[in-house]
């Protein structure tokens, strides 16, 4: 196991009803902004009940953040927020309000361009507070201190971390996520699916409890993913997800272990130069990279055919292939596809995506930094 | 699942030589008292290594917090502290040595008796910030809340919890535990694992992820605890085991889902009478106690047998007598009997344990509050 440090200070309110006990977590006398995307958590009742929840409390909103939230929009709020001296944030969605959320908490007290957290990795020595009511399991914001963020008129997606950016509270209420488009169920799988396999997909650490731990998750997405399409009410099996998605990117099960991180790379240049789904792009990525890095993956690999997939027969290489096949079945059973042309993009998008990487400096990703941009482009050329 | 609300906020400081990091986790100025128990702190240097850690400190030191800590000897701590105006402590040891320090920390402030916050269940609204050095992975007091604390007086075990007593920090180095005997390394294997079985070994909640921890931290002590009784100085091993034992009790694998317990208050009353380390009180009841609620606890008793043990052929009730049979050899495997005979405990003994239970309160126990006195008195029976 390798040396880490691991705190996770965010405190969850998991189950049915939990909105109504948002109002103790937050300071008396709060100024509070709500934040939230589109109409749905209008449409479904959850903005007003939220709203309900913090009746004795000084509330703002701020609608429009979109998926894969914009600095063009968040510096909107942050507007906003400083006007009206706003002192708490309540994001009200799923991952994308989450970190645009994470971003507006930081770009408030920041002097200069916020950007420049991202682009430069300028210090975030301030943060103003803020919970979350997850609508949406996926990216596991609600209960980590990471945040994606895309400047439109640059085309970047970029990524930061900081331990003020974890969340106060998070509110899962799993009867919230009945009423999802399917699509986005769908998307929540891959995506949990696949931070997992980030941190897992590497090469042995002597880490057993992390490994285990990262297999109990990924069967309980392979058992559950497909039964919320087919049962969308079910509360079990959205308290399952929810959960799940959690604790897939909360640092419990990277802690102490080599993480890769490549296909969230590659992925993050076809949502911004092509439109793609953040989990879409996973599901296009992985199969590939696996492929790709077999052979630097193998133990892992073969841990994962057994262990996941019940693959103990026959020849090693056999299994490895077999288990890259399950894994795409899996996310194609979800209704999301897998290869660049299932999305129209032919083989001419791979040099622009190339180019992209090397703009934002991405020359030696992976867990050997050894995925350099010819292997990149190797991986487009197998998604193809 | 049921509903529930989890926040961990004790900071991990894993791997070797992270004892070197805690001057900067404990305020400036601070004025520090160092907790431990017997001399292996001192003989194995690890005392003289936080204390060079702590050289910008102001630093007192308290000795003799005994395994199962006592009020007697830890409000000795506490004038200490008092006198001293010690503002931060730092326990270096075992879960004895934590629990001690926890009950320590709440007391300095506690205006009264403090054995009432035990026996009253009086409120605890203040306590002197702490942190650890952990030493011995067994009881997962270095990452909760809870303390148990013997007072030799009266023949008192008991137990208490307060969200003020989670450590500020612990540090976890894997290669502090190569010196430990082979008993109290036993011990740890077995407290570990009967915590995850109180957690566990209950009734189905629909908590599949829940399930999968803790069937995985109970396989890694399966692997793991005979290999380190084979090579202390395995440093793979030791951090496996650590940071399973830690993951036992921190309060993950008991989020929303039903919780047994039992076992520990009649392993208590062992403790209390007859002196048996914490780890053979489990041993001798587990097994037993599971035989007695084996009907209460039939589906995951199946669930175990199969996950955990590989029993999947032939007849239910064959699987769960095997299971239990497994539990067992498993723990006398690691040279801790599992016999009331074992210890020299004879039949005559368990009319005063049972006594004991009735004037504690113990009257309902179990995830069904089934276990009244007259199944505790068969259990006893069953461990002769």
């Amino acid at each position: 196991m390798q040396n880490f440090t691991f705190q996770n200070p965010t405190r969850i309110l998991f189950g049915e009803g939990r909105i109504a006990d948002i109002a103790a977590e937050i300071p008396a006398g709060a100024r509070v902004l709500i934040t939230y995307g589109g109409g749905s958590v209008v449409r479904t009742g959850t903005l007003d009940e939220v709203k309900a929840a913090l009746k004795n409390f000084t509330v703002f909103e701020f609608a429009g953040i979109e998926p894969n939230p914009t600095y063009e929009t968040l510096m909107e709020a942050v507007a906003l927020a400083r006007r009206e001296k706003v002192d708490f944030l309540l994001a009200v969605g799923g991952g994308s309000v989450i970190d645009g959320t994470k971003f507006i908490a930081a770009a408030i007290p920041f002097a200069g361009d916020p950007w420049d957290m991202l682009a430069k990795r300028a210090a975030v020595t301030r943060a103003i507070a803020f919970g979350s009511v997850l609508t949406l399991p996926a990216t596991g914001s609600e209960m980590n201190n990471g945040a994606v963020i895309t400047r439109r008129a640059s085309s970047d997606k970029l990524a930061f971390l900081n331990d003020l950016l974890f969340p106060r509270f998070s509110v899962l209420d799993p009867s919230k996520t009945f009423t999802l488009p399917p699509r986005q169920v769908a998307n929540g799988v891959v995506d949990a699916f696949v931070h997992i396999a980030e941190q897992y997909l590497t090469y042995p650490a002597d880490a057993k409890v992390q490994d285990r731990f990262a297999e109990g998750l990924l069967l309980t997405l392979i058992e559950e993913g497909p039964r919320a399409l087919r049962e969308p009410e079910n509360y079990a099996v959205r308290a399952n997800l929810m959960w799940t998605a959690t604790l897939a990117l909360n640092g419990l099960i990277g802690a102490g272990v080599p993480q890769d991180w490549a296909t969230h790379m590659l992925g993050h240049e076809l949502t911004v130069l092509h439109g793609l789904d953040h989990a879409q792009t996973l599901a296009v990525v992985l199969p590939a990279m696996l492929q790709v890095q077999r052979a630097e993956k193998r133990d892992k690999l073969l841990q994962y055919a057994e262990r996941v997939w019940g693959l103990r027969e026959g020849d090693a290489e056999a299994r490895i292939d077999q288990a890259i096949v399950r894994t795409r079945l899996f996310f194609e059973s979800l209704q999301v596809p897998t290869r660049l042309s299932d999305y129209g993009i032919g083989v001419e998008a791979i040099a622009p995506l190339v180019a992209q990487l090397k703009r934002h400096g991405m020359v030696a990703l992976g867990e050997h930094r050894s995925v350099d941009l010819a292997r990149a482009q190797q991986v487009y050329e197998l998604a193809a």
